[in-house]
């Protein structure tokens, strides 16, 4: 069995972190599947879906563990093609990958206590965002 | 259903970045499927799987900041084991990873408008790539 | 056809690197299952699950790399919140991403010969970490 939802989450962009933990669940409860895996995807290419332990002190030691390797306000080539300013957004969004996947058993992710489901929105506004989750079971 | 393809892609290697979007969404119109998801998944250790804003100047940017991290030419312990100079591509490789996993709907994969399916190249030299592609789906 | 298995595997942290390439293997034989894909996870947010050549030397170079990005003793928000000392850790974690899918055919992954599949723990103690091998066929 296979159902594919979309959500809508408002993001501010700059390495926002959105936790769809909850809402990833809830997909998972609505399908009545006990095994399987729900994969989160991002159809975007400025931002990433990975796992953190969600809290704002993390979310700022990322963002410059991140601006490391892609600085915002630097020269990228890129700004040439349109005339964009979202070059390293571009770049920490390949880096980290668009999609994951996560187990459940029973009907419940199987995530560690401290480990949350997030989007990673690094584009240079704020937006909505669109996210799939697709959850495959039986 | 699931069912399994395999392409032969050609790279220049040195994070060459090769845009498989169209073949993937033939091996999901091949295989019927309306709902599922394709893994894109690449058989080697010095080669990734990501999406991207497939264009060269973004490729470039993404070129530089892996670099940044680690950079060809300087001396790695991998060059000791076996002689080679390719320690960097295994670095890049491993932090990127080997697959990506696509959801669609209505036989279409629900990439974003400016979101291709890469597969990027880390070795130092040119080659063929196998990548492999397995649909799942009804 | 999903089963869902669990491994224990001692890792001394700061980056340790365990293959689980012959397990994951063993519990795809197990299955019986002759298309599909094993979802390898961990699930916590210090440790990633990616593909490696395996050998000790190379280790050394990714660890080396991922301290470029978050060196491991620098001051972290992160330690505010807990007294912890792991910022590091997880900013790596986050950033190679918890999961990783590997396809199989004939009942066998579809690695190359020099890619291991493995559990990076980035933790600052050893510990036994649980990791989730699911594999989905037919």
């Amino acid at each position: 069995m296979i159902i594919t939802e979309k959500l809508s989450v408002r993001s501010d962009g700059h390495g926002d972190v959105i936790d769809v933990t909850a809402k990833v669940q809830e997909i998972v409860d609505k399908s009545k599947a006990k095994n399987g895996s729900a994969l989160v995807f991002v159809n975007g290419s400025t931002a990433s879906v990975s796992t953190i332990e969600y809290e704002p002190n993390l979310v700022k030691d990322l963002k410059k563990a991140l601006d490391k390797i892609a600085p915002y306000g630097e020269d990228y080539e890129h700004h040439k093609t349109w005339g964009d300013d979202n070059g390293s957004s571009h770049v920490k969004a390949t880096l980290l990958g668009p999609s994951t996947t996560i187990p459940f058993e029973d009907g419940k992710l199987l995530l560690g206590t401290w480990q949350q489901v997030v989007v990673i929105d690094f584009d240079t506004s704020g937006r909505q965002r669109e996210v799939i989750v697709q959850v495959s079971g039986e």
